[in-house]
C-alpha cells in the first residue's frame, strides 16, 4: 500500500511554514510522498529534498497539478481517498475499514477553507477530533493509526546523518 | 493528572500560524491549558479563548512568563516536564513511564532552536520519531499516546456549537 498526502490551498507565502510542517509530518510518519495542489513552490520542493537527503529515505513531492485531477487520476487507478476534515467520521470508528480496503491511499488536507465538493470526491472524510485542531497534527495522528502506531522507530535508508536517541542531550551520526 | 503544554521560542508574527496550531491541538487531544512563555500576544489569546467559547470546554491559555519560571514552579509542585525532541528517547520506549509517573505533565514544545539546558531540565526528552518533524503533529501524536489513544471522540462541555460527524458534508449543531 502506498501512501500519499494532497495538500490543498497552498498559498505563497502564507502557508509557508504550515506547509513544510505538512510535509515533514508526512515524510516521519511514513507516508511515501506529498503533492502540493495547484502552485508551484520550488523553495518548499528543495528544503523538503534537503531533509529528505540528509535523513534518508525515498519521499517524494510534487507541486502544481490541479488537485481535482490528482484526486480523479488516484481513484481511475484504483487508490483510495481520505479527506481529513473536523466535520468527517471519528478517526477511531473509520480506520479498520480504511485499512483494509484495498489500493492505494491518498490523504487530503486542506488549508482553512476547501472547495465544497471534496467532501463528496473523497471516500472517507475523517474527523482527528471534531473539534477545530491543525491539518499537521491531525495529518501526523491519522498516519500513525493507519500504520498501526507501528513508525515511530522506523528507520530511513540512505541517510548522511542519523540521530541516536538520547535521554539528556544530542547525539548525531554521519554514515 | 492534569496536562499543559508550554510552548517556547514564539516569536511575533514569525510563529503566529503555528503557535495557534499548537494551542488548537493541545485543546483538541486534552490538554488542560497552554502557557506561551516569555511573549505576551493578546491576539493569539483571543484566538484560542474564542474558539474554546464557541466549541467547549475549559481550555486555559497564558502568556509572557519566562519558561525556565514556569519549568521550575512545575517541579517544585511535583508534576513532571517531558520535553519533545527530535533528540530524546522514541515515544513507544518511554510512554508506560510517564503515564504511570505520579504528578501532573508538563509538554514542552520548542521552535526552531530551543536553550540547550532545556535538554537537562526536563525530566524526559521524547522523540516522536527521531526524523525532522513538526512540533505540532508531535504534540498531537503524544497527547494521543499519553491518553492511551481515548481522546479523539470526547466532548467539550459548555459549548455553543457542536460538530455532528458526517460521512459526506458538514454539520453543525446550536447547542
Amino acid at each position: 500500500m502506498k501512501v500519499f498526502v494532497l495538500r490543498i490551498g497552498h498559498r505563497i507565502p502564507r502557508d509557508n511554514r504550515i506547509t513544510t510542517h505538512v510535509c515533514l509530518t508526512a515524510r516521519a510518519l511514513g507516508a511515501d510522498g506529498v503533492y502540493i495542489s495547484d502552485v508551484h513552490d520550488q523553495e518548499l520542493i528543495d528544503t523538503i529534498n534537503s531533509v529528505s537527503k540528509r535523513f534518508g529515505g525515498a519521499f517524494q513531492i510534487d507541486a502544481g497539478r490541479p488537485w481535482r485531477s490528482t484526486i480523479n487520476g488516484w481513484k481511475r487507478a484504483g487508490g483510495s481517498v481520505i479527506h481529513l476534515t473536523a466535520y468527517g467520521m471519528p478517526l477511531p470508528k473509520v480506520i479498520d475499514r480504511i485499512r483494509r480496503s484495498p489500493g492505494d491511499k491518498l490523504v487530503v488536507v486542506g488549508a482553512e477553507k476547501v472547495p465544497g465538493d471534496l467532501y463528496e470526491l473523497a471516500d472517507w472524510n475523517v474527523a482527528v477530533t471534531s473539534q477545530p485542531i491543525s491539518e499537521v497534527s491531525a495529518l501526523g495522528i491519522f498516519l500513525d493509526w493507519l500504520f498501526e502506531h507501528s513508525r515511530l522507530e522506523a528507520s530511513f535508508s540512505n541517510s548522511e546523518i542519523r540521530i541516536v536517541p538520547s535521554e539528556h542531550g544530542k547525539t548525531v551520526l554521519t554514515t
